[in-house]
């Protein structure tokens, strides 16, 4: 594979060059990850620079339709949109691909558009690692808005606010002020909290449901790189296409504001020292994936299980054998 | 220091050499592993198997007490008893120090016991793995039972598991079947649960608690490594030492039908395989802590943060720089 010529015709915008870039980032094979590093290393000349949205909700709370309402909101403006998932787990999340086309058929037929399913991968650290390539990659294609779905009770949404610029938390309205079991950890990473489905019987209960989280919101200390105001709630209606314009000038209100305050690209200096840590703690660690340490550890482990060896003593001489650091 | 003549001591049931030993496991210095290392080796002949009991208690359930009555009762039956702790956190938990001899008296000064308090770690593992040796020194110095106390939501219960021969959980008696908001996954570890504070006002309470859990149990599936009638409730009173020879003896029981069925010793080398690979593992990413490592490690991160190079391709530089595996 050329991947000067990749990187040219991601960066000119062509969406097969695009689609197969996204397959290299998310290989695992050795010469892959080569490959994908020169790709990245090219693509980052690009000086293009997207708004990049986490989005995390639980199952029925409605985000296919709202990325979907707010994709083609958005799209309708005249911008590019990308969607990517992150899925926590393995087994596909409620039953339901993350990203997955057939339930956002507008928007996956919408020229200014491309979504991505989430990887298949067992572990979520590498589908993060790949995500984020994947994210790079939607932006020096020239996508302006990048949206990275996941739902989870927390990992997930870590590692989607590494390698996003805002956090949105999508919930469904909900009787009493149950606040519907969002972990704080998760409520304290949110930027916006969009109550869904202000539509129908449902409106009234959306408001209140509003302004419950407004309230708890309220009690979560400001932080530094917040405008007044934020992080806020505020109510959406995806079927009826209703409030996504005023969410998405909120988003917009708040980049705009932490891009003036230097906020912005100190996150994402941040967010980059994290995922350069990250690949040299997994790449060492790989090392002991290699078919000849891989043989070396099971035949030490075996070694320690049938009491010939202790364990530190069997790891120092994997540790030996592994080459000094 | 002479390793050689440290384990002669050891094993010779030397208080002071193993005290000295156990402060050389703790300690992170490169050459103390190595020493610990040589001193594992040498103490893996001596031969002797302990019952290594883990105990877990959230704050409160009286657990130093507990261990107070139980370790009396044990020496009193002729039996030498080692209490180590591992501390989920830096910060002490609720307040206290676990193994906190001025919490243990009268234990603390039988000859026949030995209290070691946590060492003061800030990581999980660390703390895990150095505990994990000194448990074995202890068995190596001829102790019969070493209780491995912790405190926490899961994890350190987890790693505790994964040391010990059978887990207990100490609760207190609460009124309801609330179950005191114990998770499933420490639930499902136990053993035997022990309702505590079987004595005066709480007694009934206790004995209806005892039943909630009890019945809990049987909805777990029974492993096969357990007997029948395992998972097991019970009730004591610590401080009116009532039900503990009850509750050795079913540690006995349970411990001996492992011992018949083969489950003792393939829990045991099952262990000790997790323990040399997570050896290996912290091995190796303790090599991005050498002096040398760390300032590359930092001056590639300062490039990746102000935009010079992609993350992927500053950590391929920086895993070439430390040596192909």
């Amino acid at each position: 594979m050329d991947i000067a010529q990749l990187a040219e015709k991601v960066i000119a915008g062509d969406r097969r060059a695009l689609a197969r870039a996204v397959t290299l980032v998310e290989s695992r094979r050795a010469d892959h990850r080569a490959m994908t590093a020169e790709l990245m290393e090219r693509l980052r000349g690009a000086g293009r620079e997207a708004v990049r949205i986490g989005l995390s909700g639980t199952p029925g709370v409605g985000k296919s339709t709202f990325i979907e309402s707010f994709g083609m909101m958005l799209t309708g403006q005249g911008l590019r949109v990308a969607v990517l998932a992150v899925d926590p787990s393995s087994a596909r999340s409620g039953g339901s691909i993350l990203g997955d086309k057939t339930r956002m058929e507008r928007l996956s037929r919408d020229p200014k558009a491309f979504i991505r399913p989430s990887p298949a991968q067992s572990q979520l650290g590498g589908v993060a690692r790949r995500s984020r390539e994947a994210v790079a990659l939607c932006e020096a294609a020239g996508f302006d808005v990048v949206l990275v779905e996941t739902v989870g009770v927390g990992q997930s949404e870590t590692v989607v606010a590494e390698m996003t610029d805002l956090f949105v938390l999508l919930l469904a309205p909900a009787g009493g002020d149950e606040l519907q079991g969002v972990k704080r950890g998760i409520m304290e990473m949110a930027d916006l909290i969009l109550v869904n489905k202000a539509d129908g019987a449902l409106r009234e209960t959306a408001t209140r449901t509003r302004a419950d989280y407004a309230g708890a919101l309220r009690l979560l200390r400001k932080r530094p790189q917040d405008p007044e105001g934020f992080p806020k709630a505020m109510t959406v209606s995806a079927v009826e296409e209703a409030g996504l314009p005023e969410a998405w000038e909120t988003m917009t209100e708040l980049v705009g504001w932490r891009r003036a305050q230097g906020h912005f690209a100190r996150n994402r200096a941040d967010q980059a020292r994290y995922w350069f840590r990250e690949e040299v703690r997994h790449g060492l660690l790989a090392r002991l994936d290699e078919p000849d340490a891989k043989a070396r550890m099971a035949a030490l482990a075996d070694r320690v299980a049938q009491g010939e060896a202790a364990p530190a003593a069997a790891a120092q001489e994997m540790l030996e054998s592994l080459g000094k650091g």
